[in-house]
């Protein structure tokens, strides 16, 4: 490790990870919680984001009101989300504020007041958003592709479900804080203008007691099944396809990322190339790798007019098959800059920086540099990637749409 | 202007600004070209929508597929939009790349192939994003909301008019692009590590012979009216309010910028405090100051539940209405914390720079310093601020509803 990054373990299980960005006048924090959607109690789905919100509603010696405005007097950026894996806080700002905000964070996380009428709004909150998603086809579809495509609890809503977020209580939410919010695999992450020592010190001060908890097993299920319509009366039809792919931790991981660049990335990507630019087919057709601990997968997206949806996935599928001949040179360098060139422009944030750490410390165990993320993609040869390529057709698929007409899938039994 | 700051005008009217950050390896790039919807003909709205799509496929000596390869192989992350005053391109990348890069954006703004087949796809992509709109109830309130606050044609649909977009034709776009793609009030801007001298001379051989043409008039005519509901069959009641302000170049400007922080900046902000986290009315709500050249207006919006559509119009205008009786000055301290901390996460992107700067010179005729601002929003005193808020209530309100039920709007006749 160069003097640039820094990681350490404390006795309770907590990781503390840093990057130092000196040229920076911020700072960005991360913190990964134990407490994602895949760990939400069995019938209490959405749990962890009542719970994330409510955490903010109070805590320490600061009522919800004025832990509010301590937080946005220190200028604090700040956001907090729920993940699959995780739940998520986060907040950026001059470097020292971020240093001044860390024992605010710790009141939130482990002496959080949780009192009866936020947790009322926070719920209430959450059933809104819910609601709000038949607004949202595209959204709508994601969700239901993870649902359709990822073995459960993998592919739970993070939002939760309405009858459950219903008989939630504020009881079983003060249980779920105790269970779930702890040290045993929790994540601290900044990286911006921090000197390793103090950093250090603070967090210890005020996390190096935080007890930690063994981490509860839950029981994997195989999704209802590979194809899915949801009726919706909408202008367009969306489509969401998935596959299979290998994880972050596989040695040919550069190699899949590189040709899922070449499928989907820059404007010169096959998808938008041939489906958008050449037949005018839809306005937005993507593809990604998504990562899930252990497991990789791809996920693609198009949304376009009813008339155009058959043909739009019918070329879809083709575009994906065509990736078993093979890639070409050109297409392998064009891949290996825009790849590094996403590398480079993310090296110049905190806010990315603190996040990329803490991702790569939970996936691999460890931190990346730029430089070996760099190397690595650098490393892949044409031979290699073909040759992958040919051995692994894309499938067995996964294949949801939305809108007012179920299509034909290429396919499907 | 230290030797961060660069700023040029050349003969034919084209204005090169640059902000050196030496401690990035990028650079970004933006290009604001005077071919705004306002600009778009008469009875052509979406026109400039299309050449903004058209001029990349193909320019110069290279076909729509070399060019789109070409700008991958660079490395470019590349964005094009259309708004009221102009179409913009940008780009970030190492450097050097976007260096490199320049010269084919010469090509693509002055010597576009314009193609047959390349038009029928833009067109056909316009006319595709429009429909999708009714997909996305709150994009489409915005859209409403601009079109009935503002006078025409600033408050034109950026996106243009199905009718008149299927009037197009490749002859009338052509026509077009050579009377609003020229050097008068264009603003090229550079921010990153780049040096002020290749800087200009590399834009000079490129651009220093462009022409220039006159810019046309337009006839201004007033919105259609001040209320307006669009009935949808949506799940939430997606509400906006705006009324005018100052614009950026008046004397009270950072006053009313922070004042509408007060109102929504932060966490808590009183529209957030109030309407969200105190009485659960709506999962979103916002307001946000929006600048036209010669032209500020507040802006607000939240999207409900249909149920509680009402009390969050209520309560939105009631909180609007109470600034009228001053701030805190808490709240005002806080607000110069939030608005100094934005400008400096600001100060490290080379994307946000590069655009900054090219919006201030259009509406100022100068770039502001990160110092010029930062003691501008420390300068405005509690005094001042309770003063202009009581001397310019809000209002006259336009107000906007997208939803299945039309709302009671207070004070409308």
């Amino acid at each position: 490790m160069s003097d640039r990054y820094f990681q350490h373990t404390f006795a309770n299980g907590l990781t503390l990870l840093a990057e130092r960005m000196p040229a920076m006048q911020s700072a960005a924090m991360t913190v990964l919680l134990p407490a994602g959607a895949s760990t939400d109690p069995v019938d209490r789905s959405g749990a962890a984001t009542v719970l994330c919100d409510l955490v903010l509603r109070g805590a320490g010696e600061r009522d919800s009101r004025q832990l509010t405005e301590y937080l946005d007097r220190l200028g604090l950026q700040r956001s907090s989300s729920v993940g699959i894996h995780h739940s998520r806080m986060g907040c950026a700002a001059v470097a020292h504020k971020v240093m001044e905000g860390l024992p605010v964070y710790a009141d939130i996380i482990r002496r959080p007041r949780l009192p009866e009428e936020g947790f009322t709004a926070a719920r209430d909150l959450a059933l809104q958003a819910l609601s709000g998603i038949d607004d949202e086809p595209r959204h709508k579809l994601m969700i239901k592709l993870r649902e359709w495509h990822f073995p459960s609890p993998y592919g739970r809503n993070t939002m939760g479900e309405p009858q459950e977020l219903e008989k939630l209580t504020l009881d079983l939410v003060k249980t779920d804080w105790r269970q779930r919010y702890h040290a045993q695999g929790a994540i601290l992450s900044m990286a911006g203008n921090v000197e390793f020592g103090p950093l250090r010190e603070e967090v210890e001060r005020h996390f190096g007691d935080w007890d930690n908890q063994p981490v509860p097993e839950f029981q994997i299920m195989p999704p209802p099944g590979r194809f899915h319509h949801e009726h919706q009366q909408s202008e367009q039809t969306h489509i969401g396809i998935a596959y299979p792919s290998i994880p972050e931790t596989d040695d040919d991981y550069y190699t899949v990322r590189l040709a899922i660049e070449i499928l989907s990335g820059g404007m010169s990507g096959r998808l938008f190339t041939e489906i958008r630019e050449k037949r005018g087919l839809c306005y937005s057709v993507s593809a990604g790798y998504s990562s899930l601990k252990g497991r990789g997968s791809i996920m693609g997206y198009a949304g376009t007019s009813n008339e155009r949806a058959q043909a739009t996935l019918d070329c879809f599928f083709a575009e994906l098959h065509r990736l078993e001949d093979g890639v070409t040179a050109a297409e392998l360098a064009r891949a290996k800059t825009g790849l590094k060139a996403s590398t480079i422009m993310q090296g110049e944030s905190t806010s990315a920086r603190a996040g990329a750490i803490a991702h790569d410390y939970f996936m691999r165990g460890r931190i990346r540099t730029l430089e070996e993320v760099k190397s690595a993609i650098d490393s892949v040869k044409l031979g290699q990637i073909n040759d992958y390529l040919k051995k692994h057709p894309p499938g067995p698929f996964t294949v949801v749409t939305v809108g007012p007409k179920e299509l034909t899938i290429p396919g499907k039994q």
